[in-house]
């Protein structure tokens, strides 16, 4: 078995580079971490190859390059670096389905992690990120999703385009606001709609809120301004979820 | 207008230990930053003394510190220092109302401050934690409470002696389980109520999960084993806040 070591391997320099959103654009690929989340992407068929220490064993037939300790630690962006990594294609599909998620600029990768996590919970069949979010193939992103980046249809577009396209198409597109709107307890989901959510300090664009057909808010204690952008969202799904079909 | 610059300041020395536990522990006091939470701390008349930029304006009568832009950066653990900062009294209660929420090993300070977050927006009364969760008073949890900390009574208890407690004085002891117990959407909360929550990854302590009087599970697609704790939580505390009281 070989045993890469030296930090200056030009598969390390590599590997290394898909930490910044440039590389991995252009390579269209990124790097994925620990057995959970490698074994979700193989189970998609998604790795290009795997990272490992000499020490992992797993049963693979595709490229696997062994590697010592001080070259994870290289290339991990965890402070404890896990045995396995590897290489994943960027899958990005056109598809649309009835229940969209509309993310404009979250900027924490925490939070946008937690929200396609929960999307996938509350059975969501699309996210259409605005170009001014987070990088979806940040390392933080992919950890707090779980894994579940894998699961559903993910693709970046100007929302200001895609939201008419949308309502020619017959969906309701649903914002958020603090306080004006309808309630969300009260909101019977329509058929086929599109639930827009924003940046954690600003909210959603002006504009872009504007071209909304609908308005929910969340009752809450006046004391609270508001929630993590992640929570609200997070509730919305789970309440919406509820109220049309299985 | 004097302005420490030293680094080696004794008071500079003492603010910045503030960012340790143990120093918060022996003073029974802890640091804010930014404008927003040192206002719901003199709102709350729980400041001790402020830390502020030479050039930051507020009309305060109590202690102000000035110092110079350096001094702020030692003490400050953000990446881009605010302009004030305070030195807040911890303020435990014993004070139990009717709607409570038990908090067992959370580790991550960003989920901590999320459910304390949702806690005051959903009306719980009081919050009380195991002797294991991340220290309340952690610059994160405090920033990601985004203030609601001073606004609920929140004590440090061995869960596992208060819970019997509870017991006796008529409380239902809610926990969760991931598949298993009511479901969420048909639970209707009794009057008196505390609800648990877990770790990130192992969920609640087994001994303390055993206590419970019903366990509640929120539905969810099978692709997805399990939602982040702060999700889960305040998703939970949503339904309940819904079905009891105002």
């Amino acid at each position: 078995m070989e045993i890469i070591t030296s930090l200056t391997n030009k598969k390390v320099k590599y590997w290394n580079s898909l930490n910044e959103k440039k590389y991995r654009d252009q390579e269209g690929v990124y790097l994925v971490e620990g057995e959970h989340l490698v074994l979700e992407a193989l189970r998609r068929n998604l790795v290009i190859e795997l990272i490992a220490s000499e020490t992992y064993q797993i049963n693979y037939l595709g490229d696997i390059y062994y590697v010592s300790d001080e070259v994870l630690k290289k290339i991990s962006r965890v402070k404890t670096p896990q045995k396995v990594m590897a290489v994943v294609k960027k899958q990005e599909t056109s598809r649309i389905g009835d229940k969209i998620l509309l993310i404009d600029d979250v900027q924490d990768p925490g939070n946008l992690g937690t929200i396609i996590r929960s999307a996938v919970a509350f059975n969501l069949d699309t996210i259409i990120l605005g170009k001014n979010c987070v990088d979806l193939y940040n390392n933080k992103v992919i950890r707090s999703s779980e894994g579940m980046i894998f699961n559903i249809d993910i693709q970046t577009k100007d929302l200001t385009k895609i939201i008419p396209l949308l309502k020619d198409d017959s969906y309701t597109i649903i914002g958020t606001k603090v306080t004006d709107g309808k309630l969300l307890e009260d909101y019977e989901a329509p058929k086929k709609w599109a639930l827009i959510v924003g940046n954690e300090g600003n909210g959603v664009t002006p504009e872009i809120l504007n071209m909304c057909d609908d308005y929910l808010y969340i009752k809450m204690n006046e004391q609270c301004e508001s929630l993590n952008v992640g929570v609200a969202t997070s509730i919305i799904l789970y309440k919406l979820g509820m109220s049309n079909n299985e």
